[in-house]
């Protein structure tokens, strides 16, 4: 069984071309936001109670739709709606990147973290394009090489992966390239306006100031160059070298 | 100058304590939610437009709230509020533990971890009592011992510190402890309940589960153990251990 999941929704093209990409490998049960949950991170609702939306229900196919966040639906599926443990989970296919420092904003690998956490193998795959008619074809067919490897051969765990496309065509494609995420800081530029009561608004906007340009370990540097990223995700923030530093002052 | 955020909202007790500990420090700058963010964790908002509300503005106090999230606040603080970088940011206090795998789902780690990545060194302050009159005593006699060692040795570059204590006596506090976050997981039990319409609804409730309860390196450990955990946090999701295996595999 597979459990599937995404940030943008559960009408979201991405979600329904991940479905089709997975079927062949056994039966899929999707648990997806029922709006757009982007920049979402992991998030759970605790001031909110959870629903659920019974969308579709076969043996072959569920989809089963919560007004909360990606980890929500997540956490729902595993400890109360799935018949059995999944021996997969996928999120995505986002539309637009997760790679470097993005992967904490995001909603996609907020599910795909949060299912490893559970010690199911997860994949979150992502695309270089935030448009609603994004291009999937590279991920829809290189994509499957991915999920076999994670069949076969597991995830240690606690693990997941983040998987990233670039937007460039299968002849230009270089294949996969295992990674690091970059270092680097979203700067932001807050769009101030003016609402028709005379209000004054922000809208986040930015760009990514990467710290290791020239690194071709890094996850932006595979994108650059015409790779899909893969890294793997654990969910470790201690710095360790801080930890004995520290230790010599604070007691 | 230093920048105060924090998760339970503008209001919350824990935040008016953290303002009155760091006043001392210099001119205090606070940006925070206007409403309860429990759980948000790192999320911003993508999809609303972000207002804000001038609630007090003096050279040595000023308080400004946000109807987003605890990593809006500090985004709009940083780049857009802020009449100069600020020298220290410290988030909280938190009114519950944010130790172990909690430091995923905290938006008080969220705001603090952001402030680190644009290079401010930052401190997160939870007390492990959830209660709205939860005791602050504890950190308020103790908490400054870690800002001052913070203002006088600041932090490596995009590192934080996640501080949690105790609740026990001054009596039976045994001091700071610096050690690693917990592996571990939640375990849900989802509670189910119908409301007044024959709707059903769930509510997330759980269980922590400690992968290594004797580890004394462990922040679980120094809290059980009547010790306030200090672990330094830095955000590189990445399992190197993984990318060395998964290079055989995948090219």
């Amino acid at each position: 069984m597979i459990l599937v999941s995404n940030d943008d929704g559960v009408d979201a093209r991405g979600l329904l071309n991940l479905i089709e990409m997975v079927r062949p490998y056994g039966d899929v049960y999707v648990v997806a936001p029922e709006r757009g949950q982007s920049g979402m991170s992991h998030s759970i609702s605790l001031l909110e109670p959870i629903r659920t939306k019974k969308i579709k229900q076969t043996k072959e196919l569920s989809i089963v739709s919560v007004p909360g966040t990606p980890v929500d639906c997540v956490k729902l599926a595993i400890n109360q709606l799935l018949p059995r443990k999944a021996d997969l989970m996928v999120s995505g296919i986002n539309h637009g990147s997760n790679s470097a420092i993005s992967v904490i904003y995001s909603g996609t690998m907020g599910a795909a973290i949060e299912a490893s956490l559970y010690g199911i193998p997860a994949i979150g795959f992502s695309v270089l394009d935030h448009s609603t008619n994004a291009d999937f074809s590279l991920a829809l067919k290189h994509g499957p090489r991915i999920i076999e490897d994670v069949l076969q051969n597991g995830l240690p765990n606690q693990v997941c992966l983040n998987v990233n496309f670039p937007v460039v065509s299968e002849k230009d494609f270089k294949g996969f390239k295992v990674c690091k995420q970059t270092t680097g800081v979203w700067k932001e530029e807050f769009e101030k306006r003016i609402d028709p009561y005379g209000g004054e608004y922000y809208w986040l906007t930015g760009n990514f100031h990467n710290f290791e340009p020239t690194n071709e370990e890094s996850d932006e540097w595979a994108l650059v160059n015409n790779y899909a990223s893969v890294v793997p995700v654990k969910i470790d923030f201690t710095e360790y070298n801080t930890v004995t530093e520290l230790k010599k002052r604070i007691k």
